[in-house]
Protein backbone atom coordinates (compact mmCIF):
# COMPACT_ATOMS: atom_id res chain seq x y z
CA UNK A 1 0.00 0.00 0.00
CA UNK A 2 2.15 2.55 -0.96
CA UNK A 3 -0.60 5.28 -1.48
CA UNK A 4 -1.25 4.67 2.16
CA UNK A 5 2.46 5.39 3.33
CA UNK A 6 2.74 8.70 0.95
CA UNK A 7 -0.75 9.77 2.33
CA UNK A 8 0.51 9.24 6.31
CA UNK A 9 4.19 10.88 5.18
CA UNK A 10 2.25 13.57 4.26
CA UNK A 11 -0.22 13.68 7.81
CA UNK A 12 3.31 13.34 9.64
CA UNK A 13 4.72 16.53 7.85
CA UNK A 14 1.72 18.31 9.16
CA UNK A 15 -2.00 18.02 9.89
CA UNK A 16 -4.46 18.80 7.40
CA UNK A 17 -7.97 17.36 5.51
CA UNK A 18 -8.79 15.35 3.00
CA UNK A 19 -8.49 17.72 -0.50
CA UNK A 20 -5.40 19.76 1.32
CA UNK A 21 -3.63 16.43 1.05
CA UNK A 22 -4.51 16.00 -2.33
CA UNK A 23 -3.06 19.12 -3.27
CA UNK A 24 -0.12 18.23 -1.59
CA UNK A 25 0.55 14.93 -2.54
CA UNK A 26 0.86 16.51 -6.37
CA UNK A 27 2.80 19.29 -4.89
CA UNK A 28 5.23 16.71 -3.91
CA UNK A 29 4.99 13.18 -5.98
CA UNK A 30 2.86 14.66 -9.11
CA UNK A 31 2.79 15.46 -12.26
CA UNK A 32 4.22 11.82 -12.88
CA UNK A 33 1.86 10.32 -10.52
CA UNK A 34 -1.50 11.03 -11.29
CA UNK A 35 -3.35 10.86 -8.02
CA UNK A 36 -7.14 10.27 -7.97
CA UNK A 37 -8.61 12.35 -5.23
CA UNK A 38 -11.12 10.01 -4.13
CA UNK A 39 -8.27 7.47 -2.77
CA UNK A 40 -7.27 9.93 -0.73
CA UNK A 41 -10.16 9.01 1.58
CA UNK A 42 -10.21 5.13 2.15
CA UNK A 43 -6.28 5.54 2.64
CA UNK A 44 -7.22 8.00 5.75
CA UNK A 45 -9.77 6.08 6.85
CA UNK A 46 -7.13 2.47 6.70
CA UNK A 47 -4.86 4.76 9.05
CA UNK A 48 -6.94 6.16 11.34
CA UNK A 49 -8.68 2.26 11.86
CA UNK A 50 -4.84 0.84 12.64
CA UNK A 51 -4.23 4.57 15.18
CA UNK A 52 -1.72 5.89 13.27
CA UNK A 53 -3.82 9.61 12.63
CA UNK A 54 -6.76 10.57 14.50
CA UNK A 55 -9.06 13.07 13.02
CA UNK A 56 -9.90 16.11 14.47
CA UNK A 57 -12.87 18.30 14.78
CA UNK A 58 -14.51 19.38 11.29
CA UNK A 59 -13.20 22.78 11.11
CA UNK A 60 -15.41 24.77 7.92
CA UNK A 61 -16.09 23.57 4.91
CA UNK A 62 -20.13 22.51 3.82
CA UNK A 63 -22.43 20.42 5.21
CA UNK A 64 -22.22 17.54 2.11
CA UNK A 65 -18.28 18.04 2.06
CA UNK A 66 -16.99 18.68 5.69
CA UNK A 67 -13.66 19.05 6.42
CA UNK A 68 -12.24 16.90 9.12
CA UNK A 69 -8.60 17.48 9.91
CA UNK A 70 -6.70 14.31 10.52
CA UNK A 71 -3.25 14.71 12.82
CA UNK A 72 -0.59 11.76 12.94
CA UNK A 73 -0.41 9.72 16.09
CA UNK A 74 3.00 8.73 17.89
CA UNK A 75 2.35 5.27 16.94
CA UNK A 76 1.92 6.63 13.01
CA UNK A 77 4.81 8.66 13.04
CA UNK A 78 6.50 5.70 13.79
CA UNK A 79 5.26 3.48 11.31
CA UNK A 80 6.44 6.37 8.65
CA UNK A 81 9.94 5.81 9.83
CA UNK A 82 9.52 2.20 9.58
CA UNK A 83 9.07 2.06 6.02
CA UNK A 84 11.36 5.00 5.01
CA UNK A 85 14.11 2.78 6.88
CA UNK A 86 13.49 -0.58 5.97
CA UNK A 87 14.26 -1.17 1.94
CA UNK A 88 11.68 -2.84 0.39
CA UNK A 89 12.77 -6.65 0.14
CA UNK A 90 11.08 -7.61 -3.28
CA UNK A 91 11.46 -4.64 -6.19
CA UNK A 92 8.50 -4.48 -7.92
CA UNK A 93 8.36 -5.96 -11.28
CA UNK A 94 7.82 -4.99 -14.74
CA UNK A 95 3.76 -4.97 -14.97
CA UNK A 96 2.53 -3.33 -18.16
CA UNK A 97 -0.55 -3.55 -19.67
CA UNK A 98 1.77 -2.68 -22.62
CA UNK A 99 3.67 -5.47 -22.19
CA UNK A 100 1.02 -7.92 -22.35
CA UNK A 101 -0.35 -6.68 -25.21
CA UNK A 102 3.33 -7.53 -27.06
CA UNK A 103 2.94 -10.78 -25.65
CA UNK A 104 -0.27 -11.43 -27.10
CA UNK A 105 -0.75 -9.64 -30.49
CA UNK A 106 -1.18 -11.11 -33.63
CA UNK A 107 0.09 -9.77 -36.85
CA UNK A 108 -3.45 -8.45 -37.99
CA UNK A 109 -3.15 -6.22 -34.49
CA UNK A 110 -0.09 -4.24 -35.50
CA UNK A 111 -1.73 -0.72 -36.63
CA UNK A 112 -3.67 -0.84 -32.95
CA UNK A 113 -0.54 -1.65 -31.55
CA UNK A 114 1.77 0.88 -33.25
CA UNK A 115 -1.39 3.46 -32.22
CA UNK A 116 -0.81 2.40 -28.59
CA UNK A 117 2.75 2.70 -29.08
CA UNK A 118 2.62 5.97 -30.42
CA UNK A 119 0.01 7.29 -27.25
CA UNK A 120 2.20 6.11 -24.74
CA UNK A 121 5.27 7.80 -26.27
CA UNK A 122 2.78 11.17 -26.33
CA UNK A 123 1.91 10.48 -23.00
CA UNK A 124 5.50 10.58 -22.18
CA UNK A 125 6.82 13.66 -23.89
CA UNK A 126 3.72 15.46 -22.35
CA UNK A 127 5.08 14.38 -19.12
CA UNK A 128 8.63 15.19 -19.58
CA UNK A 129 7.40 19.19 -20.60
CA UNK A 130 6.64 19.63 -17.07
CA UNK A 131 9.96 18.51 -15.84
CA UNK A 132 12.07 19.73 -13.81
CA UNK A 133 9.37 21.19 -11.61
CA UNK A 134 9.79 24.92 -10.20
CA UNK A 135 9.20 23.86 -6.93
CA UNK A 136 10.41 21.46 -4.44
CA UNK A 137 9.31 20.54 -0.81
CA UNK A 138 12.71 21.56 0.69
CA UNK A 139 12.41 19.24 3.59
CA UNK A 140 13.07 16.02 1.36
CA UNK A 141 16.52 14.22 0.26
CA UNK A 142 17.58 16.18 -2.43
CA UNK A 143 14.77 18.85 -2.03
CA UNK A 144 12.97 16.88 -5.02
CA UNK A 145 15.48 17.05 -7.22
CA UNK A 146 16.42 13.41 -6.90
CA UNK A 147 12.59 12.47 -7.91
CA UNK A 148 12.54 14.82 -10.77
CA UNK A 149 16.22 13.21 -11.91
CA UNK A 150 14.42 9.99 -12.12
CA UNK A 151 11.31 10.66 -13.55
CA UNK A 152 13.14 13.01 -16.36
CA UNK A 153 15.62 9.40 -16.77
CA UNK A 154 12.64 6.96 -17.24
CA UNK A 155 10.47 9.28 -19.43
CA UNK A 156 13.14 9.42 -21.64
CA UNK A 157 14.26 5.88 -21.38
CA UNK A 158 10.42 4.78 -21.86
CA UNK A 159 10.54 7.03 -25.12
CA UNK A 160 13.79 5.31 -26.46
CA UNK A 161 12.17 1.71 -26.02
CA UNK A 162 9.05 2.62 -27.67
CA UNK A 163 11.38 4.07 -30.59
CA UNK A 164 12.97 0.81 -30.71
CA UNK A 165 9.64 -0.74 -30.44
CA UNK A 166 7.81 1.27 -32.87
CA UNK A 167 10.99 0.33 -35.52
CA UNK A 168 10.66 -3.44 -35.37
CA UNK A 169 6.81 -2.93 -35.60
CA UNK A 170 7.54 -1.15 -38.59
CA UNK A 171 6.62 3.09 -39.54
CA UNK A 172 4.03 1.32 -41.94
CA UNK A 173 2.19 -0.12 -39.46
CA UNK A 174 -0.67 2.54 -38.53
CA UNK A 175 -0.40 3.54 -42.18
CA UNK B 1 -7.96 -5.93 -15.78
CA UNK B 2 -5.05 -6.83 -17.85
CA UNK B 3 -4.26 -9.78 -16.08
CA UNK B 4 -7.95 -11.31 -16.59
CA UNK B 5 -7.27 -9.84 -20.58
CA UNK B 6 -4.10 -11.99 -20.81
CA UNK B 7 -5.94 -15.46 -19.55
CA UNK B 8 -8.46 -14.93 -21.57
CA UNK B 9 -6.10 -14.75 -24.15
CA UNK B 10 -4.41 -18.16 -23.47
CA UNK B 11 -7.58 -19.79 -23.08
CA UNK B 12 -8.79 -18.58 -26.47
CA UNK B 13 -5.47 -19.73 -27.87
CA UNK B 14 -6.73 -23.13 -27.21
CA UNK B 15 -8.60 -24.90 -24.04
CA UNK B 16 -6.76 -25.42 -20.63
CA UNK B 17 -6.96 -25.93 -17.18
CA UNK B 18 -5.84 -23.24 -14.44
CA UNK B 19 -2.45 -25.01 -13.31
CA UNK B 20 -1.45 -25.33 -16.89
CA UNK B 21 -2.45 -21.81 -17.90
CA UNK B 22 0.14 -20.53 -15.60
CA UNK B 23 2.82 -22.38 -17.06
CA UNK B 24 1.61 -20.80 -20.30
CA UNK B 25 1.50 -17.37 -19.35
CA UNK B 26 5.32 -17.86 -17.62
CA UNK B 27 6.47 -19.03 -21.30
CA UNK B 28 4.66 -16.36 -22.93
CA UNK B 29 4.94 -13.59 -20.77
CA UNK B 30 7.91 -14.28 -18.15
CA UNK B 31 10.38 -13.68 -16.26
CA UNK B 32 9.66 -10.10 -16.07
CA UNK B 33 5.95 -10.49 -14.97
CA UNK B 34 6.34 -12.87 -12.08
CA UNK B 35 2.60 -14.02 -12.06
CA UNK B 36 1.40 -14.86 -8.59
CA UNK B 37 -0.46 -18.85 -9.69
CA UNK B 38 -3.50 -17.96 -6.86
CA UNK B 39 -4.42 -15.09 -9.27
CA UNK B 40 -5.07 -17.17 -12.23
CA UNK B 41 -8.73 -18.49 -10.34
CA UNK B 42 -10.59 -15.36 -9.93
CA UNK B 43 -9.88 -14.34 -13.40
CA UNK B 44 -11.26 -17.60 -14.74
CA UNK B 45 -14.16 -17.26 -12.43
CA UNK B 46 -14.82 -13.78 -13.68
CA UNK B 47 -14.55 -14.73 -17.29
CA UNK B 48 -16.65 -17.35 -16.80
CA UNK B 49 -19.28 -15.11 -15.04
CA UNK B 50 -18.50 -12.91 -18.09
CA UNK B 51 -19.67 -15.70 -20.33
CA UNK B 52 -16.32 -15.24 -21.60
CA UNK B 53 -15.22 -18.79 -21.45
CA UNK B 54 -16.65 -21.91 -20.40
CA UNK B 55 -16.03 -24.82 -18.00
CA UNK B 56 -15.89 -28.63 -18.90
CA UNK B 57 -15.96 -31.81 -17.12
CA UNK B 58 -13.32 -32.43 -14.90
CA UNK B 59 -10.50 -34.01 -16.47
CA UNK B 60 -8.23 -35.80 -14.18
CA UNK B 61 -6.32 -34.17 -11.35
CA UNK B 62 -6.76 -34.93 -7.61
CA UNK B 63 -9.79 -34.78 -5.45
CA UNK B 64 -8.38 -31.64 -3.44
CA UNK B 65 -7.32 -29.76 -7.09
CA UNK B 66 -9.65 -31.52 -10.22
CA UNK B 67 -8.59 -30.04 -13.38
CA UNK B 68 -11.41 -27.95 -14.81
CA UNK B 69 -10.90 -27.16 -18.40
CA UNK B 70 -12.16 -23.72 -19.58
CA UNK B 71 -12.35 -23.20 -23.51
CA UNK B 72 -13.51 -20.08 -24.83
CA UNK B 73 -16.82 -18.95 -26.35
CA UNK B 74 -17.40 -17.05 -29.41
CA UNK B 75 -18.09 -13.67 -27.30
CA UNK B 76 -14.80 -14.46 -25.16
CA UNK B 77 -13.07 -14.81 -28.91
CA UNK B 78 -14.70 -11.26 -29.78
CA UNK B 79 -13.75 -9.41 -26.47
CA UNK B 80 -10.26 -10.39 -27.01
CA UNK B 81 -10.03 -9.24 -30.25
CA UNK B 82 -11.58 -6.29 -28.77
CA UNK B 83 -9.27 -5.59 -26.35
CA UNK B 84 -5.76 -6.08 -28.61
CA UNK B 85 -7.60 -4.02 -31.62
CA UNK B 86 -8.36 -1.14 -28.99
CA UNK B 87 -5.71 1.34 -28.34
CA UNK B 88 -5.89 1.96 -24.28
CA UNK B 89 -7.10 5.84 -24.31
CA UNK B 90 -5.02 6.40 -21.08
CA UNK B 91 -1.58 5.43 -21.15
CA UNK B 92 -0.32 4.15 -17.49
CA UNK B 93 1.07 6.92 -15.65
CA UNK B 94 4.57 6.22 -13.08
CA UNK B 95 3.47 4.45 -10.26
CA UNK B 96 6.47 3.23 -8.78
CA UNK B 97 7.00 2.54 -4.36
CA UNK B 98 10.60 3.92 -5.12
CA UNK B 99 9.48 7.15 -6.77
CA UNK B 100 7.47 7.71 -3.31
CA UNK B 101 10.38 6.94 -1.36
CA UNK B 102 12.40 9.56 -3.30
CA UNK B 103 9.45 12.14 -2.73
CA UNK B 104 9.07 11.62 1.16
CA UNK B 105 13.30 10.40 1.92
CA UNK B 106 14.60 12.95 4.23
CA UNK B 107 18.53 12.78 5.38
CA UNK B 108 18.73 10.02 7.76
CA UNK B 109 16.84 8.05 5.54
CA UNK B 110 19.56 7.94 3.37
CA UNK B 111 21.41 4.55 3.74
CA UNK B 112 18.19 2.79 3.69
CA UNK B 113 17.43 4.94 0.56
CA UNK B 114 20.06 3.71 -0.84
CA UNK B 115 20.11 0.02 0.03
CA UNK B 116 16.73 0.09 -2.30
CA UNK B 117 17.74 1.60 -4.84
CA UNK B 118 20.70 -1.25 -5.14
CA UNK B 119 18.29 -3.98 -4.20
CA UNK B 120 16.07 -2.74 -7.72
CA UNK B 121 19.51 -2.52 -9.66
CA UNK B 122 19.91 -6.39 -8.70
CA UNK B 123 16.87 -7.30 -9.76
CA UNK B 124 16.91 -5.72 -13.23
CA UNK B 125 20.47 -7.36 -13.56
CA UNK B 126 19.27 -10.52 -12.36
CA UNK B 127 16.19 -10.43 -14.86
CA UNK B 128 18.47 -9.40 -17.34
CA UNK B 129 20.48 -12.58 -17.37
CA UNK B 130 17.25 -14.12 -18.51
CA UNK B 131 17.23 -12.09 -21.70
CA UNK B 132 16.50 -12.88 -24.17
CA UNK B 133 14.50 -16.35 -23.74
CA UNK B 134 15.58 -19.01 -25.59
CA UNK B 135 11.74 -19.76 -26.78
CA UNK B 136 8.88 -17.73 -28.32
CA UNK B 137 5.66 -18.35 -28.87
CA UNK B 138 5.44 -18.07 -32.84
CA UNK B 139 1.74 -17.01 -33.28
CA UNK B 140 2.68 -13.57 -31.38
CA UNK B 141 3.45 -10.79 -33.13
CA UNK B 142 7.30 -10.92 -34.00
CA UNK B 143 7.37 -13.91 -32.71
CA UNK B 144 7.64 -12.55 -28.92
CA UNK B 145 11.38 -10.56 -29.83
CA UNK B 146 9.42 -7.71 -29.65
CA UNK B 147 8.62 -7.89 -25.91
CA UNK B 148 11.97 -9.36 -25.20
CA UNK B 149 13.08 -6.48 -26.87
CA UNK B 150 11.25 -4.10 -25.01
CA UNK B 151 11.87 -5.45 -21.49
CA UNK B 152 15.69 -5.51 -22.41
CA UNK B 153 15.77 -2.06 -23.30
CA UNK B 154 13.52 -1.00 -20.41
CA UNK B 155 15.96 -2.98 -17.90
CA UNK B 156 18.77 -0.83 -19.32
CA UNK B 157 17.12 2.15 -18.75
CA UNK B 158 15.78 1.41 -15.46
CA UNK B 159 19.70 0.56 -14.65
CA UNK B 160 20.73 3.69 -16.15
CA UNK B 161 18.39 5.95 -14.24
CA UNK B 162 19.21 4.13 -11.19
CA UNK B 163 22.82 4.42 -11.37
CA UNK B 164 22.37 8.20 -12.15
CA UNK B 165 20.18 9.09 -8.45
CA UNK B 166 22.57 6.40 -6.30
CA UNK B 167 25.31 8.97 -7.88
CA UNK B 168 23.08 11.86 -6.57
CA UNK B 169 22.56 10.52 -3.53
CA UNK B 170 25.94 9.54 -2.45
CA UNK B 171 28.13 6.95 -2.94
CA UNK B 172 28.98 6.63 0.85
CA UNK B 173 25.51 6.50 1.63
CA UNK B 174 25.34 2.59 2.49
CA UNK B 175 28.24 2.79 4.16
Amino acid sequence: MPLTHAVLALVVERRGYGYELVRRFDDRVGPAWRLNPSAVYPALDQLERRGLIESGPRRGGTRRSPRIVYAATPAGAAALEGWLATPKAQPEPLRAELYLRLAFAQRRHQAALAAQLDAHASACNELLTRYPRATHAPAALGGGTLLDAAVVARLRAELAWLAQAREMLGHNAAA
